[in-house]
């Protein structure tokens, strides 16, 4: 999968060891990785700056705290931006960066420019991610437009020579049905006509733009497909499914919507009224609440939509469930295995060093986990 | 940790194969473990009932369900129950059983007692989990009250021998500091004297009451202890830490109290506003917001409260994070770890059939992972 996208031009975001571990390992280097990280831990910058990954620094303390580490400072570094404040589109949509962990104020990342030059650093970029899964394409020029003025402020006062601006991510994808989804030929135009209107007067051309369009990219790729193996009739209607919030917790964590069908019925009439349910012991295990669908067979596969970002890498192991495995639908229309299921065996892996190891293997091989 | 609530007598409620796997490997068996699951996969039925569990059965159609995967079922068994409607409490605490995914109504206990009758079952319990974390005495002698009435007409009714009540769980614990929690004994009175104004005139002495008392047990005996790792002056004030979410996810998913202590500034004043955040990309790792805390250097420990129940086990890999350990600290002041710290190799193990394996493999040994 991230070979794949390698092989495409993309190259990565990571914000910890095992992601950069991973990126290493499908071939990504240097430039190709970004490691955005808050709050970040030593051993995670210093295996960042290892592998030349371009590093994007959260804070201004951060600055002593990575040179603490790596010593020299890498010759190209970026400052991540948070403007404070609501940020506010037409429709309606906003977010709340004044209340984000994230970034460094204009005036930090003004000192921070003049600081890091003073320690050797040549080259700059800026990053600023001030709303989530905006559908909508004013969102992404508009974030541009920050933050291409505030490189030209920064440029103008500081000197520094600024090679990118990393558009970070926001751009969403329409989870419910009925959404229309981001025109991202109209988000490129206009993100082109704020480079032309701000970069070009400046004489700031020679600036590359970086995206992180992880969920519009693969978000409504990915589904997660279970099987109805249970249904109950109380005080309302359910249906159990085989996947729980383990296997995509949106819905758990966040009361997101995800589009449901089913498989082989898309055409008939969604006159039942559902609750889809997980198999944890949470009542917000649930992956749809009174949902219009077909009637549901047992054994009938339920497709849950848009599961491609925010998904698996999302799951958790509450009550000792396991994770599921992860395919790969190919365009010749074969499937291949890109991580396999999770076993017992895994899960207990981190008592290894206990006593009770060995009667939990005992009880493994029994069971032939 | 579960061997010495076993040697105290406890048993254990699992949902899930690695629950029991792991509640069988301390040394637990037959009805020391109580197996309450909803929407159930067919191998957890068939597998708690191979070591003799207690199947707690969520829904009057687990009954076919389970008959199939175990041939003769199990001469004892439970049926969990959900009144529906509203359950309040006089102190304005509420919850909605109407709208939650468990148990089965009166009428289907009803109906299941007399169809296991018929099919050889000798021996029932009943189980109802109705409003989570109560911190008021009055709750669970409310709870008591349901169940046992319901217990002496569904055997006035149906003629079964009901031969436990499990009051699940419920009894909460103040995450607050100035919360005054639940004084166990007196519920416990309450509990008791439910029993006889119901249980005795009706002839009904001889049926054992089990509880699920992991949160109250539990919750306040174990803690987060996190190092202050970055402070951050921005449009707020942030301290971060060296933990984040995947450690303790309860702040992030449910906006969660966990009281935090500075080690060795238990007398200062608390006269600084911080938010105490994590390292994940998502803005709602955080532990704390708006905390009124001592003034914090970096390198301070902070202790986060009342983590024993519902604080690693629901951790999760978000990011690619991996899991801190777990100690145990003894009564003769002696540390023992309980579980090991997870590493990469851990979180790459399902990697295991990749091509990139190999070359993850190679990366973790020269990192000496």
């Amino acid at each position: 999968m991230m070979e794949l996208l390698l092989k495409e031009g993309c190259g990565f975001d990571c914000s910890s060891n095992t992601e950069l571990i991973l990126s290493k390992a499908v071939g990504a280097c240097g430039s190709k990785i970004m490691f955005s990280s808050n709050d970040t831990p030593a051993e995670e910058y210093y295996y960042a700056n290892e592998i030349g990954a371009i590093i994007n620094l959260d804070d201004i303390t951060h600055i002593d705290f990575l040179e603490k580490i790596v010593g020299k400072l890498p010759e190209t570094l970026s400052c991540r931006f948070n403007p404070g404040g609501l940020f506010k589109m037409s429709n309606g949509i906003m977010d709340n960066p004044g209340d984000s962990k994230y970034g460094m104020t204009e005036e930090q990342i003004r000192e921070a420019f003049i600081l890091l030059q003073e320690k050797g650093v040549k080259h700059f970029g800026l990053h600023a991610f001030l709303a989530s899964n905006t559908v909508t394409n004013e969102y992404y020029p508009m974030l541009a437009a920050q933050l291409f003025e505030l490189a030209v402020r920064l440029h103008k006062e500081t000197g520094a020579d600024i090679r990118f601006i990393n558009l970070s991510g926001g751009v969403g994808i329409p989870y419910q049905p009925d959404q229309e989804g981001n025109d991202i030929a109209q988000i490129g135009a206009g993100v082109r006509e704020k480079f032309e209107q701000i970069f070009t007067p400046a004489g700031m051309e020679d600036i590359a733009i970086y995206t992180e369009l992880g969920r519009f990219m693969l978000g409504p790729y990915g589904a997660l497909v279970t099987k109805a193996i249970h249904e109950k009739h109380i005080y309302k209607e359910y249906i159990g499914v085989d996947a729980c919030a383990v296997n995509l917790m949106r819905p758990a964590m966040y009361g997101a919507y995800h589009h449901i069908t089913v498989m082989g019925k898309e055409n008939e009439p969604c006159d039942h009224l559902y609750d889809v349910t997980g198999s944890l012991c949470e009542n917000n295990d649930k992956f749809a609440i009174d949902r219009k669908l077909p009637k549901i067979e047992m054994g009938d596969y339920l497709f849950i939509h848009d599961t491609g970002a925010h998904g698996f890498s999302m799951g958790y192991n509450y009550n000792g469930k396991l994770w599921s495995s992860e395919l790969l639908l190919k365009t010749d229309g074969s499937v291949e295995m890109i991580r396999r299921a999770e076993t017992a065996r895994d899960y207990f892996a981190t008592f290894d060093c206990l006593p009770v190891y060995k009667e939990l293997n005992r009880i493994m091989e029994n069971k032939k986990i």
